[in-house]
């Protein structure tokens, strides 16, 4: 659909389609969408992400997003400051708070390492990192990246600079899902269920 | 997902949450999709939409989308006056015009009636229609309508407005879909298209 009846609809057409993963056909649905609310309502729409790019900080120790210099977690005194559980975005660290199990702090590092994109050490947080644990505070570092190559190879170079500073290095645990049947888990991943097996905990299962 | 490091983070995604289509976990990653690009880019996003909400006209003569008090089409003095295309919205128009066959001017109902919905015919652009045939010079309406039950009532209603106007009232043709295989075409439709077969043009196919 080439014919836009309007420049100002087509202009924002080409906008919401920049969007990943919004088309210009369900880029022209939500600009019709919009068309149809009270003006108050769309500029408080487009006002809220123009406020969240604009003031948005990240904090200065750990490098999430956050409202203030020094985020809710690592300003927190009830966080355990000797582990520091190292992962890709916010969006993880959003995954690991819902569990309600990680008891530490956490390190963002912006992404992992990737030579396909181009994305090397030097751009992630990870000299941060290696600055943060220095003083010798903090005893254990948790490795929560991604389980492809690139987790995998942003694993092995963190685990090279931080070998080195007498740290009890670990990762996530590998194991089947819960809830999910055997014969549709993945050879590697039963492999590694089998090798790590743990002492049964009827108590946890019945919780 | 609901521990946002961030208000305005959260502030953000709740407001694309509302987009239809797009619940939190795609809102987040919408926004820090956003959180990612320049500032200057995120303003000229917001701002687009916003100015579109405010800034845009309806045509005062077919109620479609328009940049002036008076649209590109009904503006143009190439179009047949004499006859008016009846569509539910302005992405009707859109498609109709990408096809090129359509000489005449539009209508444009802004939805159609829908007892369910609560949308009764005042709430649709029919009293203006009437209006804009009243004159005499309209010869032609083509109901371009959804082929929908809501469809059917609404093509019913203008119909029964418009009859006593000594007006030629047409509907778009059904048949089956060009590229569309017979063994999967719906009886309705493949029973309408024999009915309404049409005499065989090898030079349409060629071109």
């Amino acid at each position: 659909m080439n014919t836009y009846p309007s420049k100002l609809l087509e202009n924002a057409v080409s906008e919401l389609s920049k969007l990943p993963g919004i088309g210009r056909k369900s880029a022209l649905r939500l600009a019709l969408h919009l068309l149809r609310k009270e003006i108050a309502e769309v500029e408080a729409f487009g006002n809220a992400v123009i406020k969240m790019r604009k003031d948005i900080c990240y904090c200065k120790e750990c490098h999430n997003i956050s409202d203030a210099e020094l985020c809710s977690i690592c300003s927190s005194p009830k966080r355990d400051r000797s582990t520091i559980c190292v992962v890709e975005t916010t969006r993880d660290v959003m995954a690991i708070e819902n569990t309600g199990q990680m008891s530490g702090i956490y390190h963002v590092l912006g992404g992992i390492i990737s030579p396909m994109e181009g994305i090397g050490p030097e751009e992630l947080e990870i000299e941060s990192l290696v600055e943060r644990v220095r003083d010798g505070k903090v005893k254990e570092i948790v490795l929560a990246l991604p389980t492809t190559i690139e987790g995998d190879t942003t694993n092995f170079y963190l685990y090279r600079k931080l070998n080195d500073l007498s740290l009890k290095i670990t990762t996530l645990a590998r194991g089947v899902s819960i809830g999910d049947e055997l014969e549709f888990t993945d050879e590697v991943t039963l492999g590694r269920s089998i090798l790590n097996r743990t002492l049964y905990d009827g108590a946890f299962l019945k919780k």
